[in-house]
């Protein structure tokens, strides 16, 4: 395919008015990393008379930046691609200063770098670590800034050993970072789309897509296999049936994708933490997470809520996991909106504290903007 | 560490400042995204009456429009990180009309796969392939627009099965793409700098890093191994032995980097070709890269050079290879500067083709601009 140098006027004269559009943004781009010299100037001359502390990233300044871009943009870029644009602006200016420092539960090519990409940007220096608790212990350790950990996966549901770190550990959450993940439909190179009789995935899978099955594939039988990924290894030797799984299964076993996003939900999605050992001011739309232990008995959990909901508190999360102390009792994660430094969250608090033996703030922290 | 919300009149100044210049930076790629989208319209219409193609991507006018970036840029954000913002910046506004779909050698996780979104941007669609001559034949089925292959690996040398691939094949070279690839010392956590007798590492890594060897460790005995990786494994177990090797083998077998970045070039990289259907018009600042075909005899290869020389061309790179063909002939890959619009380059080519069993053109293409 030959292409041909253009001479079109009309497409000489956009070519003219994009370079000039680009002069000036590369123009605004400089000025706005000047500024972000000076802050961090400012920052360390009101450090050394010990009136402001010299943190450079501020969690809850990036978001507040970002919801601002998602808020007044006219397109025609959509929101999302815009403030993706701004999370790489902001993060090759801090970058001047000194690059965030970010170790992720790896190894590479995971959700969770792809998080922590998403989350810091491309000019963060990424370490990846092969275990959830060499996470902690890198940030722990001040070797790195901040940590990347996985909270919940839509298909493999809430991922344990993250929550039971934080039972020994200090640190703070500094922020949440939200990826959307699809479910295809997929069958094999030798499979005829009349010809299924049963499809495959993991349960939680089957669930997420029941509404797409009930109404496209109504007599088809669903098998509840142990992974995804395994229910696109069996349909490659199969001729009579589909497997419901991620993009990646497709292309490992060379299916063919034949019904793309096929979740209920359009929102499925996998949630990281960013873990730190920092206080994050808020953003003005921010979540708390807790760790709450009480005493086994009747009504606790309903005690519990009631503290929240009297106070109009909208709780996004809750856990249930047996104590670690392995005495009667139960340890409750629970994420909800707002911030310690919001009234009706410290009235609520206040009732938590009463109700329960022990409480442990693991930080409020700006909602995943993205 | 609790952070204090600001108060600090010069801080809060600084960043109304930045508020503003994110408003007015928001507003010119929005116009950008508008002019991209009327280029796209253009081009449609001038497809209809047969005036125009319809190619959205062009390679050239990108490696242009990130080569004036770089020339126009006063900081303090250097060239790189500048020219890095716009390719995404390009790739978002690309993505309006339909985002490049781009094959390249898996899994993911590969210094494949980032050298394919440094070169396409965030936006582009990827897709992992399991083997070179996978990526070739996915970009010739048209499934995907580009594919993305390894040819030199300043480590391991030349990707053979690369050029080899493209004797069989009419895909065209499209544009080329380097990663920096940084050298390290490092040694296992029980092990004492002074106690170091002996440094393994891959051949070629050796030889990167012989002057920082032979100033700072001329005494210590150097082993060549398999692979950076293997050096990496040995000196885990051993406490009086050091490794050369990339950031990910200290990460793999949790060394301690003792030095960075020690090889002897700073410019020490991995370089990767796009390849594609297309033509690439000139860009100002290309290469070209040819497979010819010598028969065997004295004073072949010379003969070859000299056409080249004669005309003030610059090769950039000389490959021999055994004809596929099996008789007494070898094949030259070849790159040179210049493109094949130019006048010495067709004077050149003219030569060679007098002196020459065969010539096939792989391709012009800009050079790597980032």
């Amino acid at each position: 395919m030959a292409t041909k140098p253009t001479n079109n006027p009309e497409l000489l004269k956009l070519r003219d008015e994009i370079d000039g559009i680009d002069a000036e943004i590369q123009r605004l781009i400089n000025a706005r990393a000047e500024c972000a010299q000076r802050v961090a100037e400012v920052k360390l001359e009101a450090r050394k008379s010990g009136l402001e502390d010299a943190v450079f990233y501020r969690p809850e300044r990036e978001a507040q930046v970002l919801q601002r871009v998602m808020a007044r943009n006219s397109g025609p870029l959509d929101n999302e691609d815009m403030a993706k644009l701004f999370r790489e602006i902001m993060s090759a200016c801090l970058a001047l200063e000194k690059p965030v420092e970010v170790a992720y539960l790896g190894p590479e090519g995971t959700f969770t770098q792809q998080a922590a990409m998403k989350h810091f940007g491309q000019w963060a220096k990424t370490k990846p670590l092969l275990a959830i608790d060499e996470v902690f212990r890198e940030v722990e350790a001040g070797a790195v800034n901040y940590g990347v950990v996985p909270v919940e996966n839509s298909t493999e549901g809430v991922v344990n050993h993250t929550l039971d770190t934080f039972l020994n550990s200090n640190l703070k959450i500094c922020g949440e970072v939200e990826l959307r993940i699809h479910q295809h439909l997929m069958i094999g190179k030798n499979t005829q789309q009349k010809a299924i009789s049963r499809v495959y995935s993991h349960q939680q899978s089957l669930a997420q897509c029941r509404k797409w099955l009930d109404a496209h594939m109504p007599h088809v039988e669903r098998i509840a296999v142990n992974s995804n990924a395994e229910a696109a290894k069996r349909v490659h030797s199969e001729w009579n049936a589909a497997a419901i799984a991620g993009e990646m299964a497709a292309e490992l076993y060379d299916l063919d994708i034949i019904h793309q996003k096929i979740e209920d939900r359009p929102d499925n999605s996998t949630r990281f933490l960013i873990i730190g050992q920092q206080y994050v001011q808020p953003s003005g739309n921010d979540k708390t997470s807790l760790i709450v232990s009480m005493r086994n008995g009747p009504g606790v959990l309903f005690n519990l809520l009631e503290a929240f909901s009297k106070h109009s508190i909208d709780m996004t999360r809750l856990e249930t996991r047996p104590s670690p102390s392995g005495s009667w009792a139960y340890v409750f994660f629970i994420d909800f909106k707002g911030h310690l430094e919001e009234e009706h969250v410290q009235k609520a608090m206040l009732e938590v504290r009463e109700r329960a033996v022990e409480v442990k703030v693991l930080g409020s922290y700006p909602m995943a903007v993205l």
